[in-house]
């Protein structure tokens, strides 16, 4: 179904060649491996890691965690080398010696201290009982009021690049899991030469070469214009802060960019040829826009889950659009020399599972059951039968804050339009449209600051809701494509394999022979797009009431329940 | 618990003598002995309507009936008088020459069609097949388009009366059903010398004297400083409609008036001696006020249940108070002699049961069947466990409209503060509260016109719940007493018969002397009061914006609603 042309691998080897991309995820890696010449998936492998997510004790001393801490342990992500590579050549049933690159991709920020030849402090006999010197996985939450700081900092002193970020940099990212590390355990921070993220860490593994990717760089780690936070900005954090970016500078590597060869030790954990080419690290999301074909401005890539991460490319050159409420605007952060746009919608598919979880009553599930349907399916298909604005209700989609455009995690959400009338599958339908709507508003944003969505791509669990998909398709008026692959990070990074492998010149020509897409799969229907008109008008004027100020109720009521355990009843 | 002095029986008899309430609902009448020197409850009989409510088809003809129609049998509220009265007799064991009075309390706007000499004209064989020919309940909902023509109009010609109905004359209502009957049905219109309520009309049974009591003559008859509305505003309605007031004017009879004595007939139906005093009709809610003692200005008493009904006087003479949205202020029509307030609100229990029944998951249902709980009972156990606030939401309480003070049907419900960690019993404690809420603005709405409330006291199926009953005490700031008789209505009309019999000289001395009140059952908490305050403050702004024209988003979003089933989907 594309209609994109598809490019012809320019090495048109006689022989066919193969790269690995390597998908490293919250509980467990995979490998993938993908024929060159035109991306078909051969094979793959899954290793769990053995030690998960670290959230309640250390393994190695039963040492209990303080709450909002998940931590890994770096081996995990070797012993992903050492099992799931292999597996996948064996089961692509090809020859490991026609595999001709290979890299990564991983989530972020998910960060750890390293010593200057890439060991890890948690490796160390005498810091591996303290629990500062392993990997802080991206949902290490502990940091929120270091990044509290960063941001207020940051706000009064005016600094450039906060701008860049929706003004408010998460507790996720580097600069707040680093000033954590540094008033929590000084001694453990001291002794990091290097703090780095695992995507860059686990190709230095490969390679025996550190290298950083302008992704990590940009979105996690502050890096704007060629610059970091000054020391002034650092001194004023924390005085002995002030050596933090030194422990993450280094030249900046661009995606698809060779990161080094295969070491010798890393040829014998996976079983590949010595040398071959390793691409420099990625992330999950942002790996997932090549493997779609979206390596073009405006061609919007949403990966769709609990919550939503956008990726969309703009022109690159100069400055960025001015598009406010982004989680990061980077140069070179999707697609090499294209400005890469990354937005959020902090809650969509944890939306539905609340509502279906809590407020759907009895009968309705033990129909879903004995239709053979889940509750979901039931819901959607009774929503389906019903026109668009038929339940008479708009919702607001902030029970998880919104992220962007507002980047107010103190929202909370809505719901407009109850009468006595009113059933599950209408209340369910209003928060799918609630949750596309804050999809529009994402897409005018862009719109209006110059980045123009023309295509948009979902990929992630929730694309197998048809109703949904074309409900996406209608309300933002735009043909709405599926990743063709059910792997696209790992797709994403084999096709950054094989650029660094020099098969293709750049990563947008291997895009398109490699990637694959389900182009135009939903396209709108007018009258239903006509008909969310109506609703999304009345979504756009309640949420910029009640997320913009015109009544502060929603911050009011969070408050008023703080204020509970406050108060004597 | 009561703090009301007891008044003595004016009378005082050697001989204990009796009076006989009978309350007409909407499926059955209850007839009840009580002892007039103390209002004791000796006993009480109930007979269902043979023929219920008549919505679909007429039992004569089987021809069935358009929506939203609700008719009944007149001869069924007779063989209430031939069945329940004497069965209530026995039951209570007393001598039947010792009953002294007897009447009658009615659902309303209930009326009907009747020659000059009360013969309902469906039991004229001519008419018996003839839908307009029978009573029309309370719940006949399809003269909407003739209320809407009957307020248009007033507001057009700027009528004095349409004030003192919140500007709006309900479709329930005597001239709404007129107009219907005239121009549905002009032959039975002509015929029909008499349109009067059931209340008016069965009293007419049982004395063989036609009156009109001043409670449904101002409530639904819009009487309003001695007159009616005028010819000209009549004849702009439709001109054959000139002549309706001339089937509904008759001297007014103050409540508690003697109607008449009782017939031979009736005296043969009910087994009660002949002549006894019969008083003047009344309206179920009302009656309720003398039945709780509420018979001095500012007792507000509110029967709640599916919806809840306001009734409170205010100081008698002049003018009545300018209060904006009650649904009818009336002289005498509560309480001879002071101005009558009603008000109230469209949805109440109606939005409780909607919640449990349709958005409470299954686990909930199953921990209450485990647990011997209904599920009412169990939310409420969980929602009182948390503190005021505690879930930080608030919610309008507008699923069945708002009919005070806002007057609005076409409003809908809002609910505001969710997460993705709001369970649903704290959904169904802001649904509690909101009612709380929208009761405090009546409340406030009486105090700022000069009729300050002083005393709440509930009536009616909500009152079991202690857990309301408290929380209305705390957001009121005021005590919350609660009736004492499960048959409030028919004791209230008890105690008017004992005045019509001469028992006590008004029905202010006799409610108080047989009237049964739990006086301040619940009594406000400062500090709950003090955090409700915080939630209430919340409340009345969202209510005025979307409830007064800040955002018309819900009368859209009902229109959007309508507008589905034009288009083509």
């Amino acid at each position: 179904m594309s209609t994109d042309a598809e490019l012809v691998n320019a090495n048109n080897p006689a022989v066919d060649e193969y790269v690995i991309g390597v998908d490293y995820g919250t509980l467990s890696g995979r490998a993938l491996v993908v024929r060159v010449s035109d991306g078909a998936e051969l094979g793959s492998a899954v290793h769990e890691y053995a030690n998960a997510v670290i959230e309640r004790a250390l393994p190695s001393s039963g040492a209990s965690l303080p709450s909002d801490w998940a931590l890994q342990d770096p081996d995990d992500y070797r012993e992903v080398l050492r099992r799931a590579v292999p597996e996948a050549v064996r089961v692509a049933g090809v020859p490991a010696d026609q595999v001709i690159g290979i890299g990564v991709d991983f989530t972020a920020c998910t960060v750890l201290p390293t010593l200057a030849d890439g060991t890890p402090l948690c490796e160390l006999p005498a810091f591996r009982d303290r629990p500062h010197a392993y990997v802080k996985l991206w949902k290490h939450h502990s940091a929120q009021p270091h990044a509290d700081r960063v941001n207020a900092l940051a706000h009064e002193r005016n600094e450039p690049w906060i701008g860049r970020y929706g003004g408010k940099i998460s507790s996720e990212w580097e600069y707040a899991k680093g000033l954590q590390l540094l008033e929590e355990d000084p001694e453990i921070y001291h002794r990091a030469d290097r703090w780095i993220e695992a995507t860059d860490w686990i190709t230095w593994q490969m390679t025996g070469t550190e290298t950083r990717n302008a992704c990590t760089a940009g979105y996690k780690g502050i890096l704007q214009d060629g610059a970091r936070p000054s020391d002034d900005y650092l001194t004023a954090l924390n005085p002995d802060f002030v050596d933090f970016t030194a422990k993450i500078e280094h030249p900046i590597s661009a995606l698809g960019d060779r990161a080094g060869g295969l070491t010798k030790e890393a040829a014998a954990w996976t079983g590949l040829p010595e040398g071959i080419a390793v691409c420099v690290g990625n992330v999950d999301a942002h790996v997932t826009a090549p493997a779609v074909k979206a390596v073009e401005p405006g061609r919007m890539v949403a990966i769709m889950g609990t919550s939503t991460c956008h990726v969309v490319s703009g022109p690159g050159g100069g400055a960025p659009a001015d598009v406010a409420g982004m989680c990061g605007v980077v140069d070179g952060g999707i697609i090499a020399g294209l400005w890469g746009y990354e937005a959020g919608q902090s809650g969509v598919g944890d939306i539905f599972a609340w509502f279906v979880n809590g407020f759907v009553g009895p009968e309705l599930h033990a129909a879903a059951i004995e239709r053979g349907l889940s509750i979901h399916e039931l819901l959607t298909e009774q929503a389906e039968a019903q026109p668009v604005g038929g339940h008479g209700l708009v919702a607001l989609d902030w029970q998880s804050g919104n992220r962007s455009v507002l980047v107010d995690h103190h929202l909370s959400g809505v719901i407009f339009g109850l009468t006595l009338a009113t059933e599950p599958h209408e209340v369910y339908r209003s928060l799918l449209e609630a949750t596309a709507f804050g999809t529009r508003i994402i897409v005018e944003a862009l719109a209006a600051g110059g980045v123009e969505v023309t295509e948009f791509i979902a990929a992630g669990g929730l694309t197998r809701n048809a109703f949904l998909m074309q409900m996406y398709s209608d309300v933002l008026r735009c043909p709405v494509s599926l990743a063709g692959s059910e792997q696209a990070p790992a797709l994403g990074t084999a096709i950054h394999a094989a650029v660094a492998a020099g098969a293709y010149p750049d990563v947008p020509s291997a895009a398109h022979a490699m990637g694959s897409l389900v182009s135009g799969a939903y396209r709108p229907d007018p009258d239903r797009a006509a008909a969310y008109d109506l609703l999304f008008a009345e979504y756009l004027t309640l949420h910029d009431h009640f997320g913009r100020g015109g009544n502060d109720v929603l911050h009011r009521l969070r408050e008023i329940k703080a204020g509970t355990w406050k108060w004597a009843l």
